[in-house]
């Protein structure tokens, strides 16, 4: 007989457990129904049928479910939600005719968001970020990957990294970050990519001294960096002892998945363009594919990621909202589950396991997160449901009922 | 010197006054900066910038608006929002593999709504529907529209039909009915649609005398009525003295959007198969063109409707989110604007005026709602944002900061 913190009965558990490498079978979501789940120490202590509940232990404090669905807590393990300004004039002006030359000329795309990232501070970047995490709280995320990639020198990008590291004390999510120095390329080194790349790797070991980087990623594409440029970020990644991650085959196929198999790197990130030595380096690496159709879907791009091969070799799949301002201004990770069902036919059980267990991966937290197993954090998410499909199924509907982030309940934070 | 109920200062005002007939212009949005709006009697007594207002009269309360952006509020003019049930199941067999013939012999489809429909008593069939409302509500909907057409038969018409008339005592929120009788050949008439016609057109007269219906729609296409059974509702509706709508062209040309701009009716809705002859109808009518990108998306249909033909052709259109279980479980409006812009190139103007002026004229409405002008009702939505094309841009993002229903202020209805 256990004493517990926390019981919550009275709630159909979706465990995800079991899940991981069978994505493309069945309609299984590791269903406990009728169960309830127990939290000692912030951690998951028991779970099981409710009935069995009272033969395993007692708690201190019980909740009723109300006969929701309770599942791991979402994880968006692709952002970029700390920016400042957005991207909406640009968006009406090329609705309204502009060229993307036009647009250029009037200092927009990327470096806009750059300008105004650089200028703004850090209690600023911080005020403008937070309503958009908030939306994306609302709906039952509890971890939260967010990269820098704005600022572009080492003073910006440590700014944004802190202010990733301050959004976990505002606010309940667990915040993973990751540098993205190599994002693009700068206006004071124009015409210098590969001196601009000494100076992103110089900043790796700088960034990693002061606790702000878990990941190191980069943008490898014919109008980002080249994979050799990559490749010298991930040696300094290596050199750091950070795991690496990639921007890759989102417009052409660039080698960049197999580049960063290569590197044992946690995920290959985009796809559109991904080819088939691509999905074996994956497959036998275990880098995650880190699906992301807010930016298809804003782009009007028509080539989907190769999904079926994806599924045939086992290769696993996540799904996030890349929030941006420039080619994914979204913040519903729940919206990113319905286009990744709607656009690209994946299941609601790969979708679903796409924003839990197999996003843990793509952070390297699956030991900790990202399932329903006795010993992981009890980050979870309570929604009032008839079945874990309705979580694909809807768009733009929030049935987040409550939320528990590391074994305390809530209720979900307000969206605005 | 007037004496107002209510002044709201600081804010600038999207009127969306003038800009009907021209939606295809600029990106205007009949603007106000600094602007300040005053109620009496639950409607607008004076518009104008803030210095202004001193001079013009002086409020019994006033209210500090932020900063915020105050538009109309907006008008959702065209859902299936009252049902029971849903087709999650559905949608996840047909992405696990089976076809539409493996999910018709399982009893699915429409007519897996209209059993649930008829099943749920009144009290069910609201208690369902109010949480979807709700999501439409919390982002700055005032006006909905509410269809019937998955009872098909008196009884269950009219208890559909009964449910969307109390929405509006639950929730801050005007209804507009609509009756939907001819929206599928119920099982009971399988092979007798003409006998079907007859039932529907003798349930116009008598749901109208219980005043349960402010227009009448019909679903005219191959698998649904012919234009000539269309027709016969049509006629019963003139007799009854009520305006009519029609579902047209969304799957094949079947000449209903003549058919309904014969008869002057309100709008055509869908239109992806609309020819040069329905829009030079509607024209010449003035029927609004309903588009709903939502069901677009979902069904992954890939002709758009003739956007730019009807913005030539000087054919107000209309945005709107079709809520309905089967082809469009969307409950977001402003996720429908963003759709409208993204797919079909609207301009966020377009999509704006879509939801505010151009559905209230859909409704029949545009006398009384869908833009700020002196003695249209006080219905406005207040909006944490830079400029209008935020509402647009955004995906799965809500700013909405207040709601004013008949000059009464509010926070926004909880969205779950
Ligand atoms: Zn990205
Ligand atoms: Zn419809």
């Amino acid at each position: 007989m256990s004493g517990w913190d926390l019981l919550i009965e009275n709630v159909h558990l979706a465990t995800l457990a079991g899940v991981e490498g069978v994505a493309g079978e069945g309609g299984e979501y590791g269903t406990v129904p009728d169960g309830a789940i127990a939290v000692r120490d912030g951690r998951i202590a028991w779970l099981g049928p409710r009935a069995e509940a009272a033969a395993h232990g007692s708690a201190a404090q019980v909740r009723d479910g109300h006969g929701c669905w309770l599942t791991p807590g979402l994880i968006d393990c692709h952002t970029h939600i700390v920016h400042a300004g957005n991207r909406s004039d640009e968006f009406e002006a090329r609705l309204n005719g502009a060229t993307y030359e036009d647009i250029a000329r009037a200092g927009g795309g990327i470096m806009s968001t750059v300008r105004a990232t650089r200028a703004a501070d850090e209690e600023a970047l911080l005020a403008q970020s937070l309503p958009r995490i908030r939306s994306l709280l609302a709906e039952g995320v509890t971890t939260l990957e967010i990269k820098s990639g704005y600022g572009l020198d080492l003073e910006n990008e440590a700014k944004m990294l802190r202010v990733a590291r301050r959004v976990a004390g505002e606010l309940p999510v667990r915040v993973a970050t990751t540098f993205l120095g190599a994002h693009a390329l700068p206006p004071e080194y124009a015409g210098r990519a590969d001196a601009y790349i000494d100076a992103v790797c110089a900043m790796i070991p700088a960034l990693a001294r002061e606790g702000l980087v878990d990941a190191v990623d980069a943008f490898c594409e014919r109008i980002g960096f080249t994979a050799a440029q990559t490749e010298r970020v991930f040696e300094a990644a290596r050199q750091a002892g950070l795991p690496v991650k990639l921007h890759a085959e989102q417009l052409s196929d660039q080698g960049g998945a197999e580049l960063v198999a290569r590197y044992r790197g946690l995920s290959a990130d985009h796809l559109e363009h991904l080819g088939e030595a691509g999905i074996a380096a994956m497959a036998a690496s275990g880098t995650v594919a880190v699906l992301l159709p807010g930016a298809y879907y804003f782009l009007r791009d028509n080539t989907p990621p190769p999904v079926a091969a994806l599924r045939a070799a086992g290769v696993p799949m996540a799904v996030a909202t890349d929030n941006n301002p420039g080619t994914s201004p979204m913040t519903s990770l729940l919206l990113a589950l319905n286009m990744a069902c709607t656009l690209w036919r994946l299941t609601p059980r790969e979708a679903l396991a796409g924003a839990t267990v197999h996003a843990a991966r793509a952070l390297g937290l699956h030991g900790d997160i990202g399932t329903l197993e006795v010993g992981k954090r009890a980050d979870f998410a309570l929604w009032r449901i008839a079945r874990p499909a309705d979580l694909c199924y809807a768009i733009g509907f929030n049935p987040c009922a409550a939320v528990v982030n590391g074994g305390v309940w809530r209720t979900p934070v307000a969206a605005a």
